[in-house]
């Protein structure tokens, strides 16, 4: 019976139960999804500065955990401080970019990511090419819509959202659409009715893969990059985030 | 209830029956897996010749599905004709080259993919890069076993397989081990414990990452490259392959 | 005395015939050009479903030779079955794809391939990945004329030929264009008049390098991607196919 | 007169005292060096987790200057936190990675970065990828030796390097070394001395490069990827690190 | 007290002028800019064939110098000959592209580069590329204003050069621009105010960071491909380049 | 009956003579090799700085023909002005070491180049990557040998080149052998023969490739990168090249 982690981490909790809803309609019945929200830090992660802020808190979530998951979901498509977590979770873990990317990539042979704003164009290319999608991959494109506007969505949002679909499929002739935020999880069906291709959502992806993946007996490997932490004191507000003495 | 094609296509059933136990041990419980074995072409699938001739078998177990299924999976590690099973299949397809990368991707910076012959570098190799794993995957090692001695697994085909996976650790510095052949679903577990890094088996990751795709919406995008086969006469003994008219 | 064989690798006689006349117009009177038809699969190949059924009867072709031939050469743009192709053929085998290619990287600093349909792109473009030459080649861009209708070539195929050819110099910055489908060979003269640029097509280039190469004493590596497939036996109605008992 | 903000990341103020020393020794007479140390987070930066850590009283540093600086470095080699230090500084910033791989690239044809531990090598992969460099830079060698241990450097430390020097320049064929943290400063003159190639350091690097820049007339590109932060409530602790409302 | 050789490689001197202004304007006031133009060969370098002629009267003027210098600018945006320079000279060589990118790498995310004539984009691609920027750089873009038009700077030359960056900001995202040659340096400030994003000039750029390089005890290194050149007779009118008889 | 220039472009005669000799060898008895020796210039070409001085006495050898040929050669592996003679050549021109990659890459998955000096290795890597070879190149090797002495070819030069075509079997899975001299071209028989797999040399290859080019219709491309030089000064000693008034 798989406990998956999933967490927002920015402190908008009606993201978290609209990501969490969403999630729970995926999964095989066996599965628990514990969705939480940071406890402080930015509303929204827009670009790279936000992203630094975001990190703490969503690795608090992953170490306050009283019992053991099996999987940690990371529910912005920055992929977020994945690979720090990815140090100190007892379980696996992904972001959702790359959970988007990887059913992008088997479903299609190219594809587009659709984004929020400008700034977050340039972190989710380096996420892209982290993980290898940069050939398939055709574009990442901004639609200048506010990551907590999509809430909203009213017919300017929405006709921003087309435009840059409809760019990606005629000028760059994608075969899939990626939605490049957690935030739209809900248009994922419409958009994929309108358009006739396959519309991914990281979300529901990274819960999809991350249940499959707590039934197989790999975890993440401690050589090297996502060793445990060295244990190290950390001074003054960060003290209590200090490796423990304990890490292997 | 997500069921899926597991397709082995050699002729060779013991093959299947391994891989289909393998299988069926990592899904949850609503997951029917039907496990097939190509009815006539080569007895394993060792470099570009062999898979020619696997294809259009492995093509015939989808083609004569009596009723839909959720996934279909190609239980070999060239991802033996995965785009031409993805143009005809009403359900995604996936390779296990491809699910094993995936996985190994999300659970270590860096991997190697330890197979049999050398002949079956280059086409691993070639899917390596096609997925965009040329840079994580820091080598296609061969341990010079033929897919079918891997069923008897005696101690030199096992000391074989040490030398290169303490290569890959040592030399190339790969964080986790793939293991690049169907036939060696049986060796993740001691090979794992032996090792004390994820060693991922691609028919398991990939039962596992289809299993949670068949509970999405989404479906192989019918734009452009994995678009319904045209009508067309194929002549002679493949006559019975020609494209169906009703194709969209 | 070099002698190539030169196969259309679907059964349209009338493709061999234009092809063939085109390629013995390029090379030196001691040559001799075989060119021979696929005695059964598809009549075009358009897209990876039908290449899969093009490439038994092709490799037919190399196996009933009677004697030997210097050279072998894939007549389809896909460059289809071309590794299998050099498994068994005693004479070294190019695809047109490669050999165009090729040559256009010798004549330009970059170019495009115009082909036929939007489904012959992504396997072109992955051709160009094996080769090298995805930087060279600024793009891939599909005319929808299918392939059978360049044999009757009316003014609205020659208009969507055109169109693609401007966008590849106005917008793409190519300096040559490369023709992507053998059915194209009859254009190659008049297109270049037209443009002014070099135009090149696949077929006329191969045998061009494959007459040349037949001069030298170098034939495909047996070590490692290419060996002669192993003795094995095939299953069914490819049971005539099986690697033979004395292979190296 | 250009004023420079040097900033080490870390607590650990010796080393701050020996970056800073090192950084004067190679300025013209009119540049100010201001070097500051983060005042709580990790005592070193070994991986991912120390990183996230590091990056907020990075940017406090950044953030309660009282006057104008004319650029800033970052002295860890994972140029920890560099992208949301742009996104806030009113001068350029630089971290050392990227300096010494620019010096480097300028001074040879290849070259090999000698870092400390293991799980430093991939972020360190990460930035020379992200800027350029993965065909110049032949390798990044761990040598295992803690970075606070540095600053003992005793023999067995030595010996380490050596070897991954050694290594570098036999075995890579690297025409250059560049040292991967910023405790080794006090290493190079020997270094270089010991092993007659160039071998460069990223804080004399950084601060080379930036107070000639701090006389040109351009600075960070505020469109898209650095522009200034959105106006945002951060919840909690954090809240000081809230975005100001006169951000353009 | 630096001494830095800024070459001209083409045989106008108002150019040299012009480049020695803006470079005294940016360096510190210890640093002493020797401007130089080459003494035959072409009047400006417009592609491959002038580069060739441009490469031995650069070197003459490196080889004629009766004092050491700090470091050398070859001032032409192809780079020409800084290889072959970095064998020769006693102190480190930088192209303006080089330099210029770099610069641009820090101050950007991505960057466009905006150059005169249509045949300059390639050498300057594959300058992109010899130095990794090829993912940073989003476009090398062509005004077809020739060098020395730029001298006149009329307004049909300004109006192509503003709609190739108003391209480059808006058709390809790039957030700075990089002025593509030598003769561009009078125009930095007017199209920074202009543009409000980084422009950047090479000249100013190679010279920021070469004065300051030339505080650093690193020099070119000799390893392998910047090893002097060997001792060798150079027949008939080049008999004086003959590498000497005391090269190491 | 075409006509091809094979030029060498060093002074050294008996090495023009064995290249010729050679390359009658492999092409049909209509093809005329008019092969020319640089007059002035460098005896041999080891590194950048040799090569600057090779390209104007090449380039004299095609400006000074008197009637037209169908294909010129240039007979160094590094392709020594290429760009230049393409630029002012009436017919196509291919350097040695594209036309031995073209061949490698048609006749096998992977090879290894085998060159010279350990300065030549990073001039080979230029144009393996400038030509796309950079992954089907396993990897550029040097024997130490000094291109002139490879015409004794003593028991020590023939064990280093032993070694490094060993290694790059053995290490690098290379399956073929690509000679990195045109000084090697008598070697290639025999270390075929010894090795067993093949051995490509270049000046063989380009002939061969050239004397099929040249019975086609289409020739190096004037769009941009090789248009012809524009007319132009070129002031002193090189007054003579400047390009003329009629060029197109």
């Amino acid at each position: 019976m798989p406990e998956l982690l999933l967490i927002n981490p920015n402190t908008t909790q009606s993201m978290t139960s609209t990501m969490a809803l969403a999630a729970r309609s995926v999964v095989p019945q066996d599965v628990q999804i514990i969705a939480v929200t940071s406890e402080y830090g930015p509303t929204s992660i827009e670009g790279y500065y936000d992203e630094v802020f975001a990190i703490p808190p969503m690795l608090d979530l992953i170490r306050e955990l009283t019992s053991p998951v099996d999987g940690v979901i990371i529910g912005c498509f920055d992929d977020t401080g994945v690979e720090a977590a990815r140090c100190i979770s007892e379980a696996p873990v992904m972001g959702i970019c790359q959970a988007a990317c990887q059913h992008a990539s088997l479903l299609s042979a190219s594809f587009s990511i659709v984004t929020t704003l400008a700034r977050s164009v340039h972190p989710i290319e380096r996420r892209v090419l982290d993980y290898g999608f940069e050939r398939q991959c055709q574009s990442v494109r901004a639609s200048d819509i506010p990551v907590l506007a999509l809430e909203r969505c009213d017919d300017d949002a929405m006709n921003a959202l087309y435009q840059q679909i409809e760019g990606a499929l005629e000028q760059d002739n994608s075969e899939a659409i990626v939605l490049g935020c957690a935030g739209m999880v809900d248009l994922q069906e419409s958009l994929q009715q309108k358009y006739q291709v396959p519309v991914i959502e990281g979300v529901t992806a990274a819960v999809s893969i991350m249940q499959g993946l707590a039934r197989l007996p790999s975890n993440t490997s401690r050589r090297n990059t996502f060793a445990s932490p060295l244990e190290k004191d950390y001074q003054g507000v960060f003290n209590r985030y200090s490796p423990a003495r304990n890490n292997k």
